[in-house]
């Protein structure tokens, strides 16, 4: 027992280690040359949040590469960059990794994410029987002993998943499905984990050449900027101690060293996606128990949930709609990303009352339908008040008041959030600060009625958060 | 017992986690306009420390706010802002929240404060059968099965009490003794908690408008700059989306959302503040048994610590003095706060000997009586030396070594440390670094004798941190 | 078993605290004047890593003082400040203390070192019967009941050691061998704990006033720099409150207030040193069992461990060379540092493979032999390809892709990392990244055959890290 507990306290031990380093949002500087704006910006003191587009889009030969501009000042504010990709089908998108930890949400389609952790062992006996099936059988048969392939865990993926990628760790995605992959990722580019720059970067292991094609503006130092974010770590290597550690020819390190204009995003050749095995039939299984976090190490760790399964809604109404929560609790995996994210289904004419973030910014981003936001800043002022629809991005910092209505087909969302517990204190409702005062204090405050002061505490008591449409004030 | 050991263990987590985002001090920047400044404050590269009043003071209706200079050197460095209020009789500091914890030292009178936590439970049924001494009990007939109120915990304060308010918590306090209750604040802007600009705000859930008249120095920008430190959150939102939001109506809202000039403070309707029933009976109870802190939860915390009580001082001296203080093991909420306090109290010419805090900005404020300081600062210069008087605050930055001593009448003063665990380390007595050295280091690192080095370490082994009065060279 | 478990739990909260505040490493802001450069450097925009000597010496009577530039663009990266420290047999370093913790590795020589924390026990019997060996014997006498000395533990350390000092930590070290003990140290001065500007300084209990030669540059402010940087606590306290404070006679006060010119290390009166007992007999003891980490109080933890021992390496091959860590698994202590080390050893023409720090940034001191090293910055740009020798310093932040090659006498080197369990992505080996991907994500991403792909991931499965010379392309 002794033992038990021991070792459980040193897992928490190493927990808290690592979130220590994750948790804490950064308040960082970035690039050079935008230096003065982020000084402001660092601050969140600003005018205007606007309903974003991507403003970059990079081709590649399996799909469209889109980010939305890390300039701007409400991104510069939440210190984040978000990304939107598209894989064709039969696609794969090159495995990299970015010094800083992303969370992506699976807008359409389905596929499967690798994450290779240096050090976790390869868990993955692919094709072995089925080894006939590849392509280039005859050069399989060579390899005898090595004619089955083990890799580490391989995760299946699917409309509605929000996945974790942690900082750092080498991935790949891959659309084995009939039709696109659309992934959204916001990156949390002040996390604690990043010591270098808050820039957006990724490190591909594998080619990073393309054409970038922007959509909004074209600058002449814009292929210079695509070269900053995406690059080939073995490009600059020494490629005969490359051949000599890893053991090879120098024709395949020039292989892997080559950007071959194929971009981010490549094709793969027909039927060798289904050769992989991802963990379909133990995704029941992880489903039931495994979630404990404690026990589970950093090689094991489920990375997806599923946000939109209405009986799983942490808030629901019949009339108004529902929010999905994923905090660390439900995916512990976030508790090293310092990041979390919630689902939100509005019906038509619906409303997200006035409510704010206690220890997170948002990123909004919206996946269906439209609406009407209305967000207020710090001092008081009104920063957006205006339409949203799908595609769009809003940020909404800390503190900052904002409250949502659905238009007349409702309206869904995605909120990436900087915290991984984040806490909401809603005006309205169950919940809110005003419920919980006596009587008297609101009385003295607003110099009302106690009728009055009731009717603020209780006509809404049944509710959380959201409230249907077209009922105003109520006995 | 597995189980047992498992919740506990997500409980640490959870407290971990909590901790990691609030300990940790930010090195943070603050309004622009002062940036420049701020460079070097934030270096605590200070020429001189002040012995500091209040530069501002707002007039409320029921009271009075008093603001010490935030972008004064001393205040940079430690990353706070200061602040006292004084409310009269029968009076309502209006409820708000502050995006960064505080501590609040209770200098005179008793009162009741109130924390509302998003989503924590009613538990304190006030009024029920007296409900007949309301001066509207009309109208309360009406409300039927809602003759009752029920709100959160409501908390008794009284002279001597460290009061924990943490970050985004929205809090009021109703002064309903007989004479002034004077509270001093500091808040902990640099706090990790506070991922928007490290300035002092505080947002009101209701009025928020006053007379401000500076002390010290009037310009245009100061009623801009009250209106920037103290807004009302309702005031820019939409009044009909309010009304639908709360189900009531648009002259209700219309009532939340207006600043009427009664200020931060507001008068109550005689006889209302004996309808809310705080805590009293309990708190014998909480003194002695569920202090627990693994336990407890965030809802149901314990918020104040009574530190004029001298025989739970932890340095206690007969000829002497004491030092009492409260941290995060004593009040466990203060681990969310990153913050903890210590009050000392030196008898007549008693010195508090040579020490710095190894861990902590301290923010010193004298209570009662004078005495005088010396402060040298990590270049080996004096920074202050100079009486301090009841009223003065001074910062104590971390590493800088101070030293105190009581005039005629005594000296008292209360501290506020930037650490939920402060480490100090003093120069003499029986917890001192060069004690713990063996006599060889000391003989030829000073070049004295054996006697000498012996009369260093032992001389004052029987005092810890403080001596008394008048005597010089021992034994 | 409840009581025992809260014990452990309550440990485990009071380590997390402590770490929340000591890991994180800080993107710092520096003394004013190099403000400019510290803002790119921060970015760790690196044009070039250098292979740095020391750019200041101070001589004192007892040894050497050297130190590296902490303005260099690449310590700037990292935040660190390097020095190394020569000892002559019997001479003392004074006591002092740093507010930012300090890896010391022990290059050559032995010693003992003491760590005075405030408020831990004397626990240490030094002298006792052997007194009458003390040059002073009469004086002991006078002594009576104190002829026996009472300290805090004393360490003995060695070469091959690293010696862990934490923040704010009073701390001396005394050479009793009889050769030179040579220290290189490394300072993490963005670290959490350090609440003031991030810069190097050393606060002195006694002494601290020498002459300086700088070996490189020499300019006017150099002694003023040298003032800012080793300074005398006591200097500037008024001599009769402190004499009064340790209850000594002002004569005393100022002998430790002098600033004597003999610098920071001092010679010892001949015979001195071996009255002071280490805790020699105890480490193997210590070596067996108490290795815990959450019984060990912080009065009693372990500060050092042996880095040269074969038997304990992490990673060996017998063709190739090794590696030894030490992280806060292996001591402790090392959770309040935020910093840990692995010292190499790699053999003639040997390769440490091409690799990356996920977490950390690393300082490497080369200690033995001389070798090439290939560092790759994250932007794929080559910033070091070039010859290090014995005394050489090069930082290698973190991401930055790296390899070295042992020359014809191979190469032994420390490296100091700024994370307590860092975490290092090798590309080549057993633990590689591209060894857990499946065949079909390499033959795709690089356009190579399965054989390539199959060679790709398993030629150097046999190896971790380290690859002996000469052999090219296997099987």
């Amino acid at each position: 027992m002794a033992n038990t507990t021991i070792r459980a306290l040193l897992s928490v031990l190493l927990l808290s280690l690592f979130l220590s380093s994750f948790v804490a949002a950064q308040q960082g500087t970035s690039s050079q040359s935008h230096q003065t704006r982020l000084g402001e910006a660092r601050q969140c003191r600003i005018q205007q949040l606007t309903a974003s587009q991507p403003s970059r889009r990079i081709e590649s030969e399996g799909g469209v590469t889109e980010l939305w501009d890390e300039y701007e000042d409400q991104f510069q504010c939440a210190g984040v960059a978000a990304m939107r990709n598209i894989l064709q089908p039969n696609s794969l998108s090159l495995p990299n990794f970015s010094p800083s930890p992303r969370l992506v949400y699976i807008q359409q389609g389905r596929g499967m994410v690798g994450i290779a952790y240096p050090g976790c062992p390869e868990t993955y006996h692919s094709r072995g029987q089925q080894s006939s099936r590849g392509t280039q059988g005859s050069e399989e048969q060579q390899g005898g002993r090595r004619m089955a392939d083990q890799h580490q865990k391989v995760h299946r993926i699917r409309r509605g998943d929000i996945v974790a990628v942690p900082a750092g760790a080498a991935h790949w995605c891959a659309n084995d499905g009939n039709e696109e992959l659309i992934a959204v990722s916001v990156t949390d580019l002040n996390n604690q984990a990043n010591q270098l720059e808050h820039k957006h970067r990724s490190f591909y292991l594998a080619g990073a050449q393309s054409q970038e094609k922007s959509t909004q503006r074209a600058t002449r130092t814009e292929s210079e900027q695509e070269r900053e974010t995406f690059n080939n770590v073995f490009q600059a290597l020494d490629e005969n101690m490359m051949a000599e550690a890893f053991g090879i020819s120098v024709d395949v390190v020039r292989r892997m060293q080559k950007q071959d204009n194929r971009g981010l995003i490549v094709k793969v050749q027909r039927g060798e996606l289904s050769m992989i095995r991802p963990e379909e039939e133990e995704e029941s299984y992880e489903h039931q128990g495994r979630r404990n976090g404690l026990e589970e190490t950093y090689c094991t760790m489920k990375i997806n949930q599923y946000l939109d399964n209405p009986r799983e809604a942490d808030v629901y109404s019949r009339q108004a709609g529902r929010i999905n929560t994923v905090n660390m609790h439900k995916l512990p995996i976030l508790r090293f990303l310092g990041m979390s994210a919630e689902k939100g289904d509005l019906h038509p004419r619906a409303m997200h009352t006035p409510h704010w973030k206690m220890n997170a910014h948002s990123i909004v981003y919206i996946t269906r339908g439209e609406g009407r936001f209305q967000v207020v800043d710090n001092n008081g002022k009104t920063v957006f008040d205006d339409r949203v629809r799908e595609g769009d991005m809003v940020v909404i910092p800390q503190y900052f008041t904002a409250m949502k209505r659905a238009g007349q087909n409702g309206l869904e969302w995605v909120n990436f959030q900087t915290s991984t517990l984040p806490m909401e204190s809603p005006l309205v409702g169950s919940t809110s600060a005003i419920k919980g005062m006596p009587l008297e204090v609101l009385t003295n405050s607003y110099q009302i009625s106690y009728k009055d002061a009731r009717d603020l505490k209780y006509n809404r008591e049944e509710h959380v958060k959201l409230v249907p449409p077209s009922r105003t004030s109520s006995s």
